[in-house]
């Protein structure tokens, strides 16, 4: 999307890649909003560990980083031996998948990219081949999120109030983002409506990415406290919700995501309020046969005891907020059943979560 | 309760009151859990600044403190003119009242001290019952509180996970609080239990002084995400939940309690998990007829867009979390409806909220 610094205009994708110096190129998310900056990884391993440390997040901008990560990892491959360099892929593979365990877009991608790739005959041309695959991922992932918009900007009426949680925008796949997409597609049919952002603790990406996302595209929206949009549905306050998610079961329907988006959705279904995830078809699991599977990562406790912003000289701190003699549990994801989701925003269309799996032939 | 500082263990009460410099004297408790500190305010001015600023925070608490407050600008007052002590006890009154306007325990805790009072056949009369009846009220919150201990501790058996939002603790009331009272009498009876603090975003009640005073208390506590109860809920590690109130309305049951309390009894109610509200009857609104007429207090959205907490260095200090270009909306209570409730635990015992208006003789 377009971002504006100092006055000045540019367009940007969220992941890219310079293929000159076999680096994965990422916008350092855990500085923004404060600042935007764009930073390269040397290698696989470098790649892995900005997926797990979060210098990139969400479902489409990690499939894209492990998709362009395998690339790298395989072009820097030295040697013609095929047998040998399929034991590194194999290798750049696993590191990749085990860097968010929750999350089903790497491997997809990664899938993707090691079936285009094994067409090859030679180690040099399943190089080349890897890394048009990433590319085409990529590139796909962007026109994914541009169908979803165009899906998802029909539920968007004039003066609407919108929820949503976390960041499934722009910055958490390679361009336009999927909860967002619709906001996007509606605001350029100049429709008008307001955007509540659950902050979304621990890690506060809704009041962090998603606000600064659409600041910098000037839609109209408020922060609100993770506590507060219960509160706001019962004052008629909110018409419509729309989550993104990490993974979504093919087979059951259920809905993988940020920690708290369980909670949104039982609220929305007691207040009859439309509940809608919106993904990329590589967020489907298709082989997954129940949501209580889904292993929810648990991430490190500093995460809840404290909370990292910046101070008034804008320096970028973390403070210890929680009492010090005190733990915490930090589950990262939750999963919400289908009976609660109104409907699922894709590419191809929306479908009510049930429907996912006599369309896959459609979705797969 | 008692506070170990620097391996020394003392006994304080969160308000109480020094007659001879006619100071109420409050733990600061926007600096806990990192420092300890008792302030003095010198006039009820600042008594009732202190209030809106929240040095002393929690139902009873406020509730002791308008009482001492009333007391210590009656006792301001120069002369004998009775009629005109009564016009500015009025005011004292009102600036009082107006501190928080959500809450009803400083109405009630200060209409029971002018009502003792004006038995008092002159200004200094008057002024001295003024101060008996606010340490009354003091003295009967402890009271109550051990009561509410005494009911609520039979709703815990061995093994329990226990969440909480907020803090209705000792630090809300004089002392023993109210949703922590069934906690510390059933410590006292040997139980074993674990608790988790909802961290109570904005503000973090929850992360700093309910899990400040847990592990004073030496009690088993985790401190979670607002996001995630729901996720424990489905996972089936949370066996009750008990909070405290600012109001309860007599003739409906609904109860108004920190935002997010709404959302944790909907989530509660859907997984069959009882809810109970802990109060003293200062806390009962036998007036009002419906909870939607209760005034939420919007509060400033600074609170939303960033955190308080301490620095490596151990200094205390704000920083921005949220986008610089957002703004935020920031109420501070919702409402909850009788039928998501299980249970109020009163002094007088447990009741349904339907059944607080039939028992108002025993509650009023």
């Amino acid at each position: 999307m377009n971002v504006t610094l100092r006055g000045r205009t540019g367009h940007f994708r969220t992941v890219t890649y310079d293929a000159k110096n076999n680096s994965v190129q990422l916008i350092e998310q855990r500085l923004l909003p404060h600042e935007f900056k764009i930073v390269g990884t040397k290698n696989f391993r470098q790649t892995a560990r900005a997926i797990t440390d979060m210098v990139v997040r969400g479902a489409g901008a990690i499939g894209a980083t492990a998709a362009y990560g395998l690339a790298q990892g395989a072009r820097a491959f030295r040697g013609g031996d095929l047998s040998k360099f399929s034991t590194h892929v194999d290798l750049v593979y696993r590191i990749l998948a085990e860097a968010r365990p929750t999350a089903v877009d790497p491997v997809n991608a990664m899938n993707d990219v090691r079936r285009k790739m094994t067409a090859g005959a030679t180690v040099a041309e399943q190089q080349a081949l890897a890394l048009a695959a990433a590319e085409e991922f990529a590139n796909e992932d962007v026109k994914h999120c541009r169908m979803i918009g165009s899906h998802g900007a029909k539920l968007i009426r004039n003066g609407m109030r919108i929820l949503t949680h976390c960041n499934a925008g722009w910055l958490a796949f390679v361009d336009i983002g999927t909860a967002t997409a619709p906001l996007y597609a509606a605001q350029k049919q100049g429709k008008i409506f307001h955007v509540f952002c659950d902050e979304t603790r621990p890690r506060s990406q809704g009041a962090t990415l998603t606000a600064w996302e659409l600041a910098q595209q000037k839609i109209s929206h408020q922060i609100i406290a993770d506590n507060a949009a219960g509160h706001f549905m019962q004052r008629d306050e909110i018409d419509l919700v729309i989550v993104g998610s990490d993974r979504v079961l093919g087979r059951t329907g259920e809905v993988a995501n940020k920690i708290g988006t369980y909670t949104k959705a039982v609220l929305a279904a007691r207040h009859k309020i439309p509940f809608y995830v919106a993904i990329p078809c590589s967020t489907i699991d298709w082989k997954l046969k129940r949501g209580f599977d889904i292993p929810i990562e648990d991430r490190h406790e500093s995460e809840v005891l404290g909370a990292w912003g910046i101070n008034p000289r804008g320096q970028r701190k973390y403070i210890r907020v929680a009492n010090p003699a005190s733990g915490a549990r930090n589950p990262g994801f939750d999963v919400t059943p289908a009976e609660l989701i109104t409907g699922i925003i894709t590419p191809a269309g929306i479908f009510k979560p049930k429907e996912l799996w006599p369309h896959r032939g459609q979705l797969g």
